[in-house]
C-alpha cells in the first residue's frame, strides 16, 4: 500500500501517516517526489484499509498494491485447480459442457431434456430448483420437489446435477441432492451464503456478479477458499453496461484475465451473457477460444414454453450442433473433449 | 406488451403468435404497419415473460408496456407513504436524517457517537452489527454484541435505531432490536431475505443496488410490500460507472424518478455515494434538492481509526455543520426540519 | 509515477527498470517491501506513459501519482477563475442561468423565446445552428442562417449568446458571431477541435462526454487552456451508465468534485441529463445545491413541435418558476443571483 | 413507433396525439388495453422524433420499432458487402489480418515493422500518422512526414495502408496516401467528419465508440453509406464499463449481433480492447470464434520504446505466433485464410 501525499502536505502531516503505519506494526517508507511525497507501507497489509490513511490530514490518495485475495492466485499456486465431479475432471485438459433448463418445471421436460444433452455430449446437467426471479410474481422454482427430479435424472443419465442454492440456510438441502452448489450473480457477494458453502465438501460453481469487478470476483471466491473448500469454480456470465441490444455484455477479456491471474477453472454462460439464442453458439466458441475450460448451456425442448428464460435457451438439436462445434474447435485450442 | 414481428415473418408466424396470447387468456390486437406487423398482447399481463413470444419464429422483440411492479406505484396509491418509526414520521414534509458510525466498533465508540449525532440534530442512528464485507480477512461486524450496544444507545439517546440484516434466518434476531431493517445494496436482489423481511411488520430501508436499475429497485420493494408489510424507504446510495474519481455514482436522476414513479419515501446516501467525505455536504444538500426525503449520513468520532469506511465518515462537527446547513435548505423547498 | 514488480522479479528485472527510468531523465527510488518491490519514478513524469514501463519483463502494473492536467488545476491556481462574457461573470459569486431552444428553428421562435428566458432571468441565451444528429435523416440545424438570427436576438434582448461547433474549420465562423464556443458532450476528445478553441480567445463551453472520465474532462480543458485561452467551463450533462430510465445519469458528484480539483467554472445541465422535462427543476436545483456555478436549460415555446430534444425542453413558464426558485435557493448557498 | 398513454389520460389527450401523428402525415392505429391505451404511427417514421410524442398531455413513453438504419441493415441487403482494397477482400470468407505500430514514429521502425507483419502474414498495415491523444503533452503524431513513410512501406512491402483521419478538412490529405481511412473510436460521432468520410470514395474503417451502443454504430456506418460511400467496416475496439482490470472491455456479443444486424464487414482490435499483451492472442481467436472477418493487430519491435500504447503491442514473434494460430482456427470455423 501506498500514501500520497497532497502537494501542499506538510512535515507534520507526513510524520502522523508514518506513526499511524507504525502504530499498525507496518514499515513505513519515505519517498519524496518533484511535486509528491509518497510514503509505503512495508508489510502483507491486505487487512489495512485504504480509508484507515485517507482521513488523515494532508492525504490525496492510498494505492494498494497487493491483490487482495491471496488463496485464489496463481502468485501462490501456479498449477491449475482440477475440479473432480463424480469422475468429470474440471479445470484439466478436457473442456466441460454444462448443460439443462433454466428451470425444472416438471418430470417429462426435465428428464427428456436431461437424455438429450447427454447424448448431444453435455457432461454435467443444470437445472433451477429454487429461482431467484425479479418480480415476486413470477415462477420461483419447484423448491426441494425440483431437487429430486435432478436427481431421478442423474440416476437415469449417469450425469452429475449442479443447481442454485440462495440462502445460508439452504445449503445442507441442497447439498444432499446436488454435486456441484451454483452460487448465482445476485449472490456472488452474499457473504454468509459464501461462508455457508465453504464450510461444505461440495463443488462450488461461483457466477461472477454483474455488477462484480474481476478482483470482486476472486474475493468471493476467496471467501469460499478460506473456509476450507478448495473446490472452486468461476463463471462469467456477462456484467451489466450501457448496451442494451443483448442483455448483458459477456466479458470475455474477464474469461482470459482469470486464467491469468487464478487457478481456479473457468466457464463461460453465454445464454445469460447474451439473452439471445441466435448469437449463444458463436459466443460459446469464443469463450473457449478465450480459454475458458467450458461453458454452461441452457437447453429448453420448447423454448417458448419455458417458465423463465426461453429467449436465452438453445433447442436441443441446436445444441447438439453447438457440442459438434466445440469438439472440432477443442484439438486446436490444445483441449479435448 | 408488444410484440414486433421481423421484416419478413410469414402470415403463418403472425398466426402462431396470435395463438400464443389467446392460450395464456389474453387478446391479441394487430396492428399492421408499413414495414412491420405488431401485435398487441392485451390485459393484465405483467406475469407473462417476454421470452416467450422472444422465442416464437418471426418475432424481432418483445416490448413491456406496463411497468411490472403494482404496490409500489403512485397509479394505484397516489398519496405518499408516511411510515412512523417511534414517532418520527418518514415521508412527510418534514425531512429525516439518519446518523452514525459505518459499524458498532465498541461501547464508547457507540454512545459517544450517538449523543453527538443526537444533539446535532440526527432524527435515528445507524450502525452495523453484521457488516457485510468483500474481504474474507476484513472485520464482519460485533454481531449480536453489536445489536445490544445499540439497543442501549437507543435507551440513551431516545433515538430510533437501524441495522443491516444480511441473511433470511437472521431476521427475527435483527427484528427483535431493530426499529428499522436495512437491506443493503448488494442484497437488494436476495429474494429470500426480501421474502422474510416482507413477512415481519417493522419497517424496511431499502437500499438500491449499485447495479440496480430503478423498476428493479422498485421491484424488490414489490417483494416487500406483496408480503404484506407496507413500510418501506428506499435509499440511491450510489451505482457503478466507469468513474473511479468517486467510489460510486450517487444517481440524483434516481431519486427525483422514484419520488414521481412510487409514493414511498426516498433518501439519499452521500457516504457511500461519493466514497469521499470533502463532498458528502454539497451532495447531502443536492439529494434534498433533488425531493429526497432524508439522507443518510455516516459519521465517526475518528474516521481514521474506524474499522470499515472510514473515508466517507464525517466528523461529529462536520456533521453538526451540516444539519445547520439542511436546516436552512429545508423551508426554501417547502419542507420542514 | 509507481512501477510495481511482480512476485518473481528477478533482480535483473528491476535492474532493466532502473536503467530505463534513468534513461529517460529521471531517478529511481527503490522500495523493498515483502512480497513486492516497488520504484518510485521521481521528477515531474506527466510526459511518460505507463506503458514504457509495463512491457518490461518482471513487470505487474504502473501508477500514476500525479494528476495529468496541470493549468486547470486548483493545485497552482487556487482561486476560482471567472470568465467575463460581455459583463457577465462567470464563476464568481453570483449564478449563471443559461437558456434557449436546443436548435434555432426560425425567426419567431427563437425571437419569442429569447424574450421569454430574458424576462424569466436568464443571463445567456443558447440554441444550435449546427447540431450533431444520431441521425444522418434528422433535422442538422439551420446553420450559418441561425448564428444570424442568435445575433438579432441578442442585439434585441441584450443576451450574449452561446451556440456550438462542431469541426475546427468552423471555428473563425461561429466565433464571429458567438460569445461563448460550446463544445459538445460527443466533442469533448475532439482534439483538433480543442486545439482550435484553444488559439481563439472567446470563451469556450466544455461539456464532458457521456463517456469522459473528470480527469479525462479535466485534461481536455487542457487542451484550450494549453493553447493560451484561459477562458474556459465545464459543464456535466450527464454520463452513460445502465440506467435507462432516464436518458443519462447526471453525475452530481463529479459537479462537486470538479469544484474541488479546478478552478474552472462548473456547470449542469438537467436537460440533457435527465432527458426527462418533469425532473428538469428538482436536478437543476440540486446541481446548484452540489456547488455548481449555474445551470444550462433547455426552454421551448411549444416542446411538442422542437425538430430536436423537445422532451427535455421546459415551456417559459415552468422555466420562469424555476428561475424563481433558485432565486430562493442561491442565498441560502451563499451564492447571489 | 408505438405511443403509450398514461394510466389516466383522458380522451382528449388521446385526440391531440392522433391529430398530431396525422399532422406528420402518418396513420394512428388506436389500440385499447385494459390499463394503458397504445397508440400506434403507421408509416415509415424513422424522420420522426420520440419526443415529439413524449411531450404531449398524458404520454407515458414512446417506444421505437423499426431500427433506425436502412442502409447498413441486412434488412434491405441481406448478403454481406466484400470490401476490396487493393485486392484484398475483406468480408468474404478469408479472414483479414490488419497489423502495425499504433504510430508511425520513424523510417527504420515502420519499415523493420511493415516488413515483420507482412512475412508473419498480415494483409494491410496499420500505423497512426495523426494521433488522438488524451494529454495535450503526449506526441501527437509525425503528421503528413509519417503519410509519406507509410505510402513509402506500401510501395516495399505490397501491403495496402490504412491510418487514422481526424477532421473533416484532413480528408483529402489522408485520402491521398491511405488505401482505408480509419475513423476512431473518439470520432465515431463526428459527424462532419463523418460526412466528410461519405463523399469519398475510400474505404472506410469505423471503430466503435467505447460508449456507442450498437445501434449508434451502425447510424455512424449509416452517415457515410448514405453520402455514396458504400465501402464501410465496422471495428469493435472494446467499450467503457465499470471494470479497470483490462483498459476496456471488448464487446464481444457485439461482433456477433452486428454480423446479424448488418451486411457490412466487422473487426475485432483485441489490442485496444484489452489493453493487456498477455491476453490479446485469446481474444483475438475469441473475436475470430464470434464470427469477426478479421483483427487489427498492434505490432510493435520494441514495446517498451512505443510512444504510443506500447502495453498493449506484440512484439513481431509474438505476432506471427498468433497468425499461425488464426490459421488453425480459420478452416474448423469455415473461413480461410
Amino acid at each position: 500500500m501506498i500514501v500520497v501525499m497532497k502537494h501542499n502536505a506538510s512535515a507534520a502531516d507526513i510524520d502522523t501517516v508514518i506513526r499511524q503505519i507504525e502504530a499498525r506494526g507496518y514499515k513505513a517508507h519515505l519517498s519524496q517526489g518533484t511535486e509528491r511525497t509518497i510514503i509505503g507501507v512495508v508489510g502483507d497489509n491486505r487487512p489495512v484499509q485504504p480509508h484507515n490513511f485517507e482521513m488523515l490530514q494532508g492525504v490525496e490518495q492510498v494505492v494498494r498494491i497487493l491483490q487482495p485475495f491471496k488463496l485464489a492466485s496463481r502468485d501462490f499456486h501456479p498449477a491449475n485447480t482440477v475440479v473432480d465431479v463424480r469422475g468429470v475432471e474440471i479445470g484439466g485438459p478436457r473442456l466441460t459442457v454444462i448443460a439443462g433448463p433454466c428451470s425444472v418445471e416438471g418430470r417429462t421436460q426435465l428428464l427428456e431434456t436431461a437424455h438429450a444433452v447427454k447424448e448431444a455430449g453435455a457432461d454435467l446437467l443444470r437445472g433451477g430448483a429454487f429461482k431467484p426471479r425479479t418480480s415476486p410474481y413470477a415462477f420461483q422454482g419447484m423448491g426441494e420437489d425440483g431437487l429430486e427430479l435432478l436427481a431421478e435424472a442423474r440416476e437415469e443419465t449417469g450425469l452429475p446435477i449442479i443447481t442454485e442454492v440462495m440462502a445460508p440456510e439452504a445449503v445442507p438441502l441442497i447439498a444432499k441432492y446436488a454435486d456441484v452448489l451454483q452460487i448465482g450473480a445476485r449472490n456472488m457477494q452474499n457473504f454468509p451464503l459464501l461462508t455457508a458453502a465453504g464450510k461444505t465438501r461440495v463443488p462450488v460453481f461461483l457466477k461472477r456478479s454483474m455488477m462484480g469487478t474481476i478482483q470482486e470476483t476472486l474475493m468471493a471466491a476467496e471467501y469460499v477458499l478460506s473456509g476450507g473448500n478448495r473446490q472452486v469454480m468461476i463463471c462469467e456470465r456477462g456484467i451489466r453496461t450501457f448496451e442494451t441490444a443483448t442483455r448483458n455484455t459477456l466479458d470475455i477479456n474477464g474469461i482470459a484475465l482469470l486464467k491469468q491471474w487464478s487457478h481456479l477453472p473457468v466457464f463461460g454462460d453465454p445464454s445469460h451473457g447474451t439473452g439471445r439464442w441466435e448469437i449463444i453458439s458463436p459466443i460459446a466458441k469464443a469463450c473457449i477460444a478465450a480459454g475458458a475450460d467450458g461453458v454452461m448451456i441452457e437447453v429448453h425442448l420448447h423454448p417458448a414454453d419455458a417458465l423463465s428464460d426461453g429467449a436465452q435457451s438453445l433447442k436441443p438439436e441446436k445444441f447438439a450442433a453447438l457440442v459438434r462445434e466445440l469438439k472440432q474447435l477443442a484439438p486446436v485450442l490444445g483441449r479435448t473433449m
